[in-house]
């Protein structure tokens, strides 16, 4: 069985967005600066069906953070804010599944991509994104609220986190509502960048 | 003139105390934790007038941090917690400005210490700690509070975190009050130890 991980870039300070997120501006005021260090890699082009970009040691990371990824999940508002942007071909290639209150039809999309839709819980949810992935990995792609359900109920094995050399002040954190749980991580890789700092952590069960 | 900096030690969700800290537990509930990394460094034993304990990086890294500190800047809940435990010879061995609402007399401790007590707010007790450091560095010691009063005013050239491999879900935030601040950062030195993972930025002016 493959393993659950996340994989996030982050302020400094914490922050998965800048304030004010919303349909308009899915990554809030000044979150876009988080992501800076990612759009100018090659495994960010060739993500997004595109040639180019740098091929660096964080070209390299971000492809290996999808290389045996075999199921996605992800919270509801995360898939309301991003799918328009997302197209007809989104960039995941592998089934996803959106934790959601409201049941609807599985969403069939190019070059590999299903949402589906699942009501129970994220628990059931993950069953079910195992199950699709067999040997490969479950990614959770997000966003907060998802990443901290999983956190405390124990579900995720290891997560990477790309900080950004920046303190945004205010937005959405990452780790933000974890109610006083306790989890012990095992730091597993360190790799520095100009623009940004891989951080790899093991959780400790 | 020197630089005006900070060290501290945060748990990967930005914590630097646990929940529920007060005089009895000056780190919180589990905060400990956060300092494990330096208990056993020869020079955090020399810091305390001992001899001993582990000659290694990390050992390196909290000396460097100490080593031109001219003048202390702390906050009044830091200095009100932390007071009875540093004893008659306090690790300073330099000037420290306590800033507070309530004017005191100086208090003389051995082997260099002094504390004074500024009443005039942060940037008039760090223009006395500037005074009295000289060519040296002023250090802010923490709390938070005085820390993110700082980072805000702009007071602030560089910091260190290190980051302690641990979630505590809750406690005192280390960069929790910014007040939407944008600061950009330059991250200057990633030294990565098996129990913490120490990264240096300067801010960008």
């Amino acid at each position: 069985m493959g393993k659950v991980s996340f994989d996030m870039s982050v302020s400094l300070d914490g922050f998965m967005t800048g304030p004010d997120d919303n349909a308009e501006q899915a990554l809030g005021e000044g979150g876009e600066r988080l992501h800076e260090w990612l759009y100018d890699l090659a495994s960010f082009h060739a993500g997004h069906g595109r040639e180019g970009g740098q091929a660096n040691r964080d070209s390299e990371v971000l492809e290996e953070a999808f290389r045996n990824t075999g199921a996605v999940l992800m919270g509801r508002r995360m898939f309301d804010f991003a799918e328009p942007a997302w197209g007809d071909n989104p960039p995941f290639g592998v089934p996803v599944f959106v934790v959601t209150h409201n049941g609807r039809d599985p969403i069939p999309k190019q070059g590999g991509t299903t949402f589906n839709f699942v009501t129970g819980g994220i628990e059931s949810a993950l069953d079910q994104a195992r199950a699709a992935a067999g040997d490969n990995d479950v990614m959770i792609a997000g966003g907060a609220n998802v990443v901290q359900q999983s956190l405390r109920a124990g579900l995720i094995d290891e997560f990477q986190i790309h900080i950004a050399p920046v303190l945004l002040g205010a937005g959405r954190p990452l780790f933000g509502d974890l109610a006083a749980e306790h989890i012990e991580l095992e730091t597993t890789r360190v790799i520095e960048s100009p623009g940004v700092t891989h951080l790899r952590f093991r959780v400790v069960k």
